[in-house]
């Protein structure tokens, strides 16, 4: 089964694309479509909606997993911007029919670590050590991407 | 000349379709694309964004109009939701080769009534006196619509 986690953003989406089977989640692809800043803002999210699209179409995800939004925000007009963004990931999944879940960060973090409040450095090294990579993904995006897809896979185990 | 302003919103998006011919605008359409509730998330963005390209494909402007972001937001968690449904307008302008204007809100109160601190009631009533419509507005995404496609109109005509 395929689940791919999103971390939506403007500059960076990060994604990663997870084959879950038994009780192993492995990666098959993980990576981040990247706007330019030099395209106007509505090229940019059609660029994230487009691009997410082909990455649908070649891996047919069965879930596809999201953070869940936050009660507050330190800049609400980033994450407003995010927001567009992650919009393009849920009208993919409404228009494909492919059940999109969402989940709070502090429940990722727990799901991954054993506590709500670990640290983005934590989560990272357990994203590193549960899909046996041999380095910690280095991009924040795509680390963000995995855990909440491997948060996901938890959850369908029970977990 | 046709300019569509949008007021975008999960719930309620209000359109206002206006024919700029020379100094005068003239409202053509306005009226609101509602979501129900009971849907999930990600079936009420692909409805804005399928109820949206139908209005362009009746109405072909040349010009869609939206209010900019604000750096401040009472409510961030519902500005982002409305970010989400604001991003239906950008792609369907990106998709459709339609240019996207944007406006501050002082900018489109002062364009209405010479106040940029103007109350909404204030607005409304001048988006009635400018456009000759026998009632105020009663939905206020309606009259929101109406007043950032006239701001954009005057914005045209060098006001």
């Amino acid at each position: 089964m395929i689940i791919i986690g999103v971390d939506p953003g403007l500059n960076n989406t990060g994604y990663g694309v997870l084959n879950s089977v038994g009780h192993e989640a492995k990666v098959v692809e993980a990576g981040v479509i990247k706007t330019r800043e030099s395209d106007n803002f509505e090229a940019r999210i059609n660029e994230i909606y487009t691009e997410f699209g082909k990455i649908i179409d070649q891996f047919r995800p069965e879930y596809i997993a999201v953070e869940e939004l936050y009660s507050h925000y330190a800049h609400p007009r980033t994450a407003i911007i995010m927001g567009h963004a992650r919009a393009m990931i849920f009208l993919q999944a409404a228009q494909r029919r492919i059940p999109i879940v969402s989940y709070a960060a502090t429940r990722i973090k727990n799901s991954l670590t054993g506590n709500g409040r670990a640290s983005k450095l934590q989560v990272m090294r357990m994203v590193q050590s549960i899909l046996k990579l041999n380095e910690t993904p280095t991009q924040s995006d795509t680390a963000d991407a995995l855990a909440v897809g491997l948060c996901h896979h938890n959850a369908l185990l029970g977990k």
